[in-house]
């Protein structure tokens, strides 16, 4: 490759990792947003959230095409092609995180409903919060091919999991002894889920990051091994 | 390229599209066997459903590592190139069902252990029955590149959310007035969530058959863009 096009294709590489830095960032704050929403219950950034969720979904087919876009034309080495793909799975793991805040949002608007106990919050916002950090690290880790940082991540969903499976057994006994509160209790349980699940796909995208390193790794052993 | 090496990639292309088929029947017997285990309150079943989706996990790895391989050796263009990350997408989302699989079966082990009516399963068995139609139907479309199939899957999985809220509908007011059976309607309502979540993997890979089609229409029209 001549210098110049090597020059115009680490361009296109880095605007693509931009992009899905700049993706990272909508996430985090629409998922900020919604858990913010539920514990307020504040149906009027509940629906902000949904709106906002549409413009990530974009992003998403925008970083998807221009990836596509640069392996047809550069036809690129290996370990350039797995940081390609490895950007096209995070942008779908982060859709799928928008979606989950666009869950959240929904069940905040149907809690804003219901006269529900504005006290009873702390082991959402426990999880809450478990959530917020792994994303942040899962997309750190990502713009710094840190695999040091990408295996924490990949260990801390398990605090995640546990919150989760304690919020619901807690929950879960307190509806049998407060059958009023049903609806609300199940709002919760639900937004809980959807952070669970966003635990999951910062865990993917600390799984890339392995992938990505590992893989160069390999390359630089003299291996065409993929993966 | 040549005719010999033209026609090892092509054989490298129906390789990897057979191997997602392949995947594609583990899952979906994964699929049948988690919800009959449930329904049964078959915990013994439920375990070989847990132990085959470890198999199904690595074949999303095998095939992943095949279709880089094939775009790193041989620099497909932009229509097999799109093919190829189809099928790595389809792999993901068929692993996603897999993984949903092993959530019903953990319900069924959870639901095995308590006295739960055998009676009560109507409206799970009916979001089952359309959970498997909707996901083999995707995977036929998939192997056919049928975009009007396609069209009927992305349509249809409006049908498993409308039959998933109505049994939280109920589920929730039966809660209510019988607090006594709640673990069990969790878990059937834990069971139901994980089948509307295939759903929507089923829908993924009707959107890539889409991609897949319209995309090499858009090239055929000799237009370079791509998605």
């Amino acid at each position: 490759m001549n210098p110049h096009i090597s020059e115009q294709f680490d361009a296109e590489l880095d605007a693509a990792r931009s992009q899905l830095m700049e993706m990272g960032g909508m996430v985090e704050k629409l998922l900020r947003d919604a858990t913010e929403a539920l514990v307020d219950q504040d149906a009027a950034l509940a629906e902000k959230v949904k709106l906002a969720d549409k413009r990530v979904n974009q992003l998403e087919v925008d970083i998807d095409e221009q990836c596509v876009n640069i392996i047809a034309r550069r036809q690129p080495a290996a370990s350039d092609l797995r940081t390609l793909i490895s950007v096209m799975k995070a942008s779908t793991d982060l859709e799928r995180v928008g979606d989950e805040a666009g869950r959240i949002a929904k069940m905040a608007i149907s809690l804003a409903d219901l006269d529900y106990p504005t006290d009873e919050f702390s082991d959402f916002r426990h999880i809450a919060t478990l959530t917020h950090q792994i994303v942040a690290s899962g997309l750190d880790a990502f713009a710094r091919l840190d695999t040091d940082g990408a295996m924490r991540v990949i260990a801390s969903d398990q605090a995640i999991d546990d919150a989760y499976d304690e919020l619901v057994r807690q929950r879960s006994s307190k509806m049998r002894e407060d059958p009023e509160s049903i609806e609300g209790d199940m709002c919760i349980i639900w937004a809980a889920r959807a952070l669970e699940r966003i635990g999951d796909h910062a865990k993917n995208i600390g799984e890339y990051v392995v992938y990505l390193v590992r893989g160069q790794d390999l390359r630089g052993r003299g291996k065409h091994q993929l993966g």
